[in-house]
């Protein structure tokens, strides 16, 4: 047997990228599979990944390297279902728990919802992990009871399977420890190749932006919008994505049982009024792109039909919807130093401290606490007493208090009452 | 048994050194040390790697690289010797087999030289494949026997033991495979790593500039020069560099037998003008860098005391100074096609030519052809006729021929008899 020769070399790749080239179509779908399937080291991509992120790369480079990457898995196919798809993406936050309202409210309006979704990363959170909070759920699905569900129940919160774009995969995993995570076209392709092998007819972007955001300044996330939108548009999806805030972590609760009872509290009609409007804002524009008119998304969640959605959505994959959430063994609570007006609460530090109280991770295959977390009961603009309680720590295992208690010192700040607090807008930007 | 945490974290250096700031002392000492025991992944490194390229080091982080470098493994100790030390080390280039006479004629001047050589990279040949082309010659000795025959004989050329830098030897092997060869920082550290474990007091850098060299302009000579001579100035070592030409091959011979023949030519006191221009104008260096004064080296060649050193010098590692040296099996003759003034011959495309017949490496691993190589009968500025021989080809495997002499197509011109010829100088610039 012989083993027909490489048409390229991953040396010939790495330099073309190194001296500030722009890679073929060809080069880059032959190291992007070679890779996959060994060829090329993980020392010659983590090279080529540096190279990229200092170098950049154009629109079609982006576009050519997304495609390598759905190439390299299956692709699904949602159109034998009777109504029409959208999904939504974040970016990923503090206090991030839009998807689960969402999801069984566009369903309600007549969209189908295919919500493949990830796991925690460092300090953000992550919406399997928060529905895992739900006694009996699970995450794993076949593609066939994906499909079905979709049809008869109208949303999916569930795992992206193995076999969708694991070139990705494994490249997600090299970024991770070479500091090539934050490379924008490697963010964008590693996004948006799940989402166009995923087969969705509509994506709604949901770009974060603040110090609990990876893209901390508003030019790279607009940057990074900009780049996703073209690559959806550029494969026949119809993409929008807005900038939203997250200087400011999202409602009061950062954890996964109690996000899910304030994702509860929406689906009721309530809830914290940040996370509503933003609810409202991504499904106005997934109703939009998905083609539905006429529907205002306010109404389902005002008539019910928004949470009937959530409990067929959580009882079909093995979930209680009428369990009670678990809690945190021990709390510790934050007062207010003084009276006066809560001016920040720094979405990182509590996403920090969530983290380090058992929400997350230190590595990838650890487990979560369900019950551990953050709540605060003042947000920016509040006014607040000297001695209230400020902020709720949770966890099982009080010893994490200490390290929980440094993330947020120096995250929040009380000025003197009668201090004027200028609002930050919610939704920054548009791009489409 | 507990392992100690690491004080730093890969991924942190790495991103310090994406973001284009300067790593610490401590963070170098640390990552050289970690990636030396393994520690640091080989993708880490490189991702390192290509942000140093890109990025760059300022000279305090050079030179603790360096230092961390030379931690990696033992240091030489030549102050015992009765006469001081000095070494010279050359970027490589074609036919550069100025090392076979300038060690034993600055050893015949007074001067101890502990030449310690590597084998060819690429086009450009190596020090040791040449000397092996002698019959029964060695080019591994201890550090007793090397030290030994420095103070009976006064001159040593040898392979670098393992226990110098071991660091880089495994970093460059990385860089080999992952487009990061070329980053200044780690090619000036690389060299001055082994100079300066090697304990010599002084050191001629013959910086090479051209087609056949690996800097091809004189800005990156340069610039690598001055890192160099900043570093072992640094680190107490008498440094100066010459930049010199390598778009045209010294001499008249790229191989291995045919350029140690050259090199006695040049210690019987004849030789091409550019090899003894060469090898005079670095043994003066070297001789005023071990503070040597008032002997001219050209005596040393006149009255035969450099030969005697070379004779006494192979003989010590197991040579045979008056054996016969190999010949080619087969020839192939290229021609001059016009009358008129030979105007170019490229240095890379006689390189590749050399490398191709044989002279040349594929793989590390792989053997040499001890009388594979070029020999060429003009030099630039030389008159030819149509039909004198240019070019000889020498290989004992003529199916390289062809390859051979694709590599030759378009490396020399002949342009028309009376066509003014502006001859390059040799040595280009002085950096001390």
């Amino acid at each position: 047997m012989t083993t027909a020769p490489e048409p390229h070399d991953a040396v010939e790749v790495i330099t073309a990228k190194r001296d500030g080239g722009a890679l073929s179509t060809d080069q880059i779908g032959w190291v992007v599979d070679a890779y996959t399937r060994g060829a090329v080291a993980e020392e010659q991509m983590s090279a080529l990944a540096m190279a990229i992120l200092l170098n950049g790369m154009d629109r079609r480079e982006i576009g050519d390297w997304t495609a390598a990457m759905i190439v390299s898995g299956e692709r699904m196919d949602f159109s034998s279902l009777s109504r029409p798809t959208a999904d939504k993406h974040s970016t990923g936050g503090v206090g991030d728990k839009i998807t689960l309202p969402l999801a069984p409210l566009v369903a309600a309006c007549g969209v189908a919802v295919p919500q493949l979704s990830g796991r925690g990363l460092a300090h953000t959170g992550g919406t399997l992990d928060k529905m895992e909070a739900i006694a009996g759920w699970r995450a794993s699905m076949t593609n066939e009871a994906l499909l079905h569900q979709l049809e008869e129940i109208g949303a999916v919160v569930c795992a992206a399977g193995e076999g969708l774009a694991p070139a990705d995969r494994k490249l997600y995993a090299l970024r991770d420890v070479t500091g090539t995570v934050e490379a924008i076209p490697l963010i964008a392709s590693s996004i948006m190749s799940k989402k166009i092998a995923e087969g969705t007819g509509a994506l709604v972007l949901d770009v974060k932006v603040g110090s609990g955001a990876f893209m901390k300044s508003v030019e790279r996330a607009r940057e990074l919008a900009r780049v996703m939108v073209d690559l959806g548009t550029d494969a026949g999806v119809r993409t929008v994505a807005l900038l939203t805030d997250m200087s400011t972590p999202l409602g009061y609760t950062a954890g996964h049982a109690n996000e899910v009872a304030e994702s509860l509290e929406v689906l009721a009609g309530g809830g914290p009024a940040d996370v509503v409007e933003l609810t409202l804002a991504l499904a106005r524009e997934m109703l939009a792109a998905a083609g539905v008119e006429g529907v205002d998304p306010a109404d389902r969640l005002a008539d019910g039909s928004a949470m009937d959605v959530w409990r067929r959505m959580v009882a079909a994959q093995g979930g209680d919807p009428s369990a009670p959430l678990p809690t945190a063994r021990e709390t510790h609570v934050v007062t207010a130093p003084a009276d006066g007006v809560l001016t920040r609460l720094d979405a990182l530090s509590v996403g920090v401290a969530a983290w380090r109280l058992g929400a997350g991770r230190e590595r990838k295959e650890d487990p979560v606490q369900a019950a551990a977390g953050v709540t605060w009961h003042a947000r920016p603009g509040d006014p607040v007493r000297a001695g209230q309680p400020l902020l709720t720590l949770e966890t099982d295992t009080p010893e994490r208090f200490e390290r929980a208690l440094a993330a947020l010192d120096g995250g929040y700040d009380v000025a003197s009452a009668g201090t004027t607090y200028q609002p930050v807008p919610l939704v920054l930007d548009r791009i489409s």
